[in-house]
């Protein structure tokens, strides 16, 4: 099932996304209004209102976002890194959270902004010290993500706080889809319609299994909680005005605007 | 004024601490209830509480916490490392936030846990780009931090989410002071009773303003917000059964026992 959340007329809402769209728009889809939130038991309303008449907004409110870096070999080396022995694990604050058709600016202290495709795990349970085989249990879907990176400033800066965690660096989106298989899902982003970066899920240096094994040994997950699994190779920048898309077979499109900050 | 948040017979309240202890207790100490949410206009109830019959807890609830590396140079140098040219900026998430006289946990991944006292700085209005003059009004108070660190795992691992993100590794309390100047205060630290760190904020190597100048630059602080501001020389090990207490002059002290975890 997809579930988005949105806005219409004021309110918001959740709502699971029902129907096929032609290529590239949102027509024939419609959203099947949720009673109550999505984690656990919910109901559908059965009142439904089409996809292109609500602003679509990232589909989960975490807690905390925890990234993955350098979890692509060949996206590793084009930076001219090694892959890490441990994996690479940062954070990216909620008010970098951003939805599908949100703009993201351009930061006033960069000169170098850069999109990274990625495949977002959801978690939909309250959760520590996850055995390898009860991940599946914890995990509630999977998103879209653009870990957009000021690439310049995170090679200043040994810590990425600034560099990833601006605001509007977190597109996620369109919406979560829970029946998700990600051992082999094409990661593909394009910016102007022109491609920048393909992998496959199949490629990650961990999988999503070890990353929330790696995590919640630390620390407790939360239900909204998102993982970002890294970026396959192709990174490069991003200009205003630029639109850049993060496609994953089986989830969707989340696409985004640039634009200078205001 | 100092502002608490507390739990009492499973009742969660801010209350104004009034009175004056003696050293090392909370004998004398009383909270007058607040009406309502400490940020921005509010009453006190005149309905008074002990403090040593209620349950400190954090006294806020941060969406996000930022804090500062190597702000201090004589704790940049025991470590072996350079004032950075830039500020090292990280984030400590949510679910690693503890109050005075909570556990600190010491995690299972980590043979090394180090105590590191600071000065927290409790952010009272959403902001961002908050030029130099302005710092001040989006200031409620501060408070003391134990910026807890595994340093081992952080040695290993590039970025600190794990060594400085484990849950129980951002204690704060015990209160906030909105009547304090950041400018030249005594920040200590004790391991049961013995003193570890000594240093005055005078000796950081950018000042509060300097740093909300920096991170608001990238994002959006929200009220309830904290910047730990980083930690003077004297950095060392805690063990399980240790008593961890971060003294501010002019604010108080915030106390933490390390217990294994269960």
């Amino acid at each position: 099932m997809r579930i988005a959340r949105f806005s219409i007329d004021g309110n918001v809402a959740f709502g699971a996304v029902e129907g096929e769209a032609a290529p590239g728009t949102a027509d024939g889809l419609a959203l099947n209004i949720i009673k109550g939130i999505p984690y656990g038991d919910f109901e559908l309303s059965g009142t439904r209102v089409p996809l292109d008449k609500v602003r679509l907004l990232p589909p989960v409110l975490p807690n905390k976002v925890v990234a993955i870096g350098r979890n692509y070999a060949e996206h590793a080396a084009e930076l001219g890194h090694e892959v890490p022995e441990v994996p690479v694990a940062f954070f990216k604050p909620t008010t970098s959270v951003v939805g599908s058709g949100d703009a993201i600016e351009y930061p006033s202290f960069s000169n170098e902004l850069h999109h990274e495709a990625e495949l977002a795990v959801v978690i939909g349970r309250m959760c520590r010290e996850v055995p390898r085989e009860r991940v599946q249990d914890v995990i509630f879907g999977y998103t879209c993500a653009n870990d957009v990176t000021a690439r310049d400033v995170q090679r200043r800066e040994s810590q990425w706080a600034r560099a990833k965690g601006f605001d509007t660096a977190c597109p996620l989106g369109p919406w979560v889809e829970t029946d998700f298989d990600p051992a082999d899902a094409v990661v593909q982003c394009t910016v102007n319609g022109e491609q920048r970066q393909l992998g496959r899920t199949s490629d990650m240096v961990r999988s999503v299994a070890d990353l929330v094994v790696h995590i919640t040994e630390a620390m407790t997950l939360l239900p909204g909680d998102v993982i970002l699994t890294g970026t396959p190779a192709g990174v490069g920048p991003l200009y205003p005005g630029d639109e850049v898309a993060v496609t994953i077979e089986g989830i969707g499109t989340l696409t985004n605007r640039v634009i200078k900050r205001g």
